[in-house]
């Protein structure tokens, strides 16, 4: 089968793009919010299947609520694995209309050059959109492809509580995704995903396709500060006990001396801080926050957690308070497959597309995959760097371009 | 009059503390809340005047509700004007029983000593209880001296709208205590106030009477820090705007460079922090929090403000953030009246009580008053320096010798 053979719909992608992040608009212009399991999410759910069975897919739902459409090869399968292409269509609170959609609609757009051309490929393509990976109301993120790839017992996951109190099991039925398939059922020989890059290192830089060969470990901590209250204006210095002065140093540290330590490759970032009683003229009590520490590295990541921990105990020791931390998520890095990666920039090259091999900053369902399959993205430019926000934009010309790149390589690898 | 005519009733004195402090207790062991011109604050005053009835002291109460309770001199008044004994009875949320009930019912005590005795001063003794001195419902703090001693317009102080909307001239009209008196009118020869230390200096160090002779000056800012919210895993530290980082790196400069500059004398404390959006994988694109400076001394008072200023200046060029400044309070410290601090350390020593000279870190009625009369204060120890809380505690007898301290300086100064 030539590959001048299979054609992109561009439009048809785009539109499909537009209409999924119609479902669930709030109330910031331009956001929606289609938080797993939620009424606005099972609707997105319901359009995503209706679109399978207008490509005429075979739809199945597993134990977790993954959807796989799958076109079937035109030969008999027997022994032959399928070349998985998939994402997510979860969103976060207030999120734009690309992340995770538009890699599972490429995907679809990929299925539907095959149906214009009325041709099948010799091995299966299954697109699917896993389950929860943005995680806001359940923990862990990435879970439906966690499950997925056996990293998270089936019933474990089911009985994940919510932020709002309800069980995962319970919210699946409900919203009628609770499906039979047992999770990593359809084992595939190769897993693609289209993402938008979610930072600013391609728009920078002026590159349409990021080849992305790794992803950063992560690792999330919570610690906790236990102090003294006091009042401001009577306590000595030397008798301070102040959680909030010691959270200030540890963000400081993180800054000056963790990511200092290797400037171009580990991130640290306090997101949320919190103090206690949160007073003006009384020493913290208590200071809680959180850090997230990132690099592709899994030594320098350690060494970033042990520089950490040396110096939690240090100040604490110096300032006489107690401190606790509980470790929330930890990642090793992940490296893509290279014949994977090798394919994504020939593809590029190919197609006359300026591209750069990179790390991926986020996470992604494409690195629980890559425990049972050969795995790679792609990602394309997001303006500014700005994702998880209506503002989150890529040119309709760079979103198609990528779906051309993935489409490319499907056929390549098939 | 000779002194060993007076004798101080101690038992009635730590009676009337506890029946005061079982005014408005609230759920939790040991604590009230008599906020400012609330229902459970009316019924302190209720309590205060009846008392003051009881002494038979003309009751006076001024157009900002400040209550005064007059025992008449012996002779006639023209020109002689009066000794004034004051401090307040409102409380923070969650109060212990002392912070200011002391001050007024030693206040009491020594009205009652006179009484007691049958004689009468030479000159008047007012006991005042001065209006919102907590500044908890209604801004600024010490407010009923503050306008008393002319530094606010009456009329603005009425005005003042409080943290639950209400406006304090209707709130002081309600319970029945917007008096007619004009603030001010009773100016005093001398101001004395008898309150817990509120802080660790006299206990750590073994001695019972605190000889205020000068008050900290007290800088409070509200500082604003206006970064860029982007994704932790995706966006380079270069390319970082990290409201949070830079919010942390003030506050470990307080302490190390502005602190460390006077690490004896200068106080800074961040009681508030606040970020937003507040995630733990999202870069924090604001940061908002509070500084408080103090010390006894103007000029380093300024060093350190203007140390604070550069650094910010310094810091918001380097990272890329714009920083606001809101300065919510400002006083310049406070020279206590040497005569008076002379007065109390020679009634220590002839008493035979262990005593020492000291800043009070804390803002007083004090303060205030003493912009139009000499004035000066006693403390007596909080143990573990304690106080805003339940827990807030000083040993009947330190309270009795402190008591009796005034009572002797009262007595000499009369």
């Amino acid at each position: 089968m030539p590959t001048s053979a299979l054609a992109l719909d561009a439009e048809r992608l785009l539109e499909q793009i537009r209409s999924l992040g119609a479902i669930g608009t709030d109330g910031v212009v331009g956001g929606r919010t289609r938080i797993a399991l939620t009424n606005d999410e099972k609707a997105g759910r319901d359009q995503i299947v209706q679109w399978m069975h207008e490509l005429q897919l075979d739809v199945q739902i597993d134990r977790i609520g993954n959807i796989f459409g799958i076109l079937h090869a035109s030969t008999d399968e027997n022994g032959k694995h399928p070349l998985m292409i998939g994402s997510h269509i979860d969103t976060v609170r207030n999120a734009g209309a690309l992340d995770g959609c538009y890699g599972v609609l490429s995907g679809l757009a990929v299925v539907r050059a095959y149906r214009a051309a009325g041709t099948r490929p010799d091995r299966s393509i299954v697109v699917g959109a896993f389950t929860n990976e943005e995680g806001v109301r359940y923990q862990p993120d990435m879970m439906g492809s966690l499950v997925y790839a056996g990293g998270l017992p089936i019933r474990a996951a089911l009985d994940t509580i919510g932020a709002d109190g309800t069980r995962l099991g319970d919210e699946l039925e409900r919203i009628g995704y609770a499906g039979n398939l047992e999770p990593g059922a359809i084992v595939p020989r190769e897993y693609l995903e289209l993402h938008i890059e979610q930072g600013p290192i391609l728009e920078a830089q002026g590159q349409l396709i990021g080849v992305v060969e790794d992803l950063q470990g992560i690792s999330w901590q919570k610690i906790t500060v236990h102090g003294t209250a006091n009042h401001a204006g009577t306590t000595p210095t030397r008798l301070r006990h102040d959680a909030g002065y010691v959270a200030a140093a540890v963000v400081a540290f993180l800054r000056e001396e963790v990511v200092g330590a290797a400037p171009d490759t580990t991130l640290a970032t306090t997101g949320s801080l919190r103090l206690e009683p949160d007073v003006i003229n009384v020493i913290p009590r208590k200071a809680t926050f959180t850090v997230d520490l990132r690099d592709p590295d899994e030594q320098r990541l350690q060494a970033a957690e042990n520089c950490l921990a040396n110096f939690l105990m240090e100040i604490a020791e110096r300032e006489g308070v107690k401190i606790e931390t509980e470790r929330l998520v930890r990642f090793e890095p992940v490296v893509f497959d290279a014949g994977l990666a090798d394919e994504i920039e020939a593809s590029a090259k190919r197609l006359g597309f300026s591209y750069r091999r990179m790390t991926s900053g986020a996470g992604h369902d494409a690195q629980m995959i890559a425990r049972i399959a050969p795995a790679a993205m792609i990602f394309v430019p997001s303006r500014a760097g700005i994702s998880h926000n209506p503002r989150e934009h890529t040119d309709d010309a760079q979103l198609v371009q990528g779906a051309q790149v993935l489409l490319d390589v499907v056929q390549r690898r098939l």
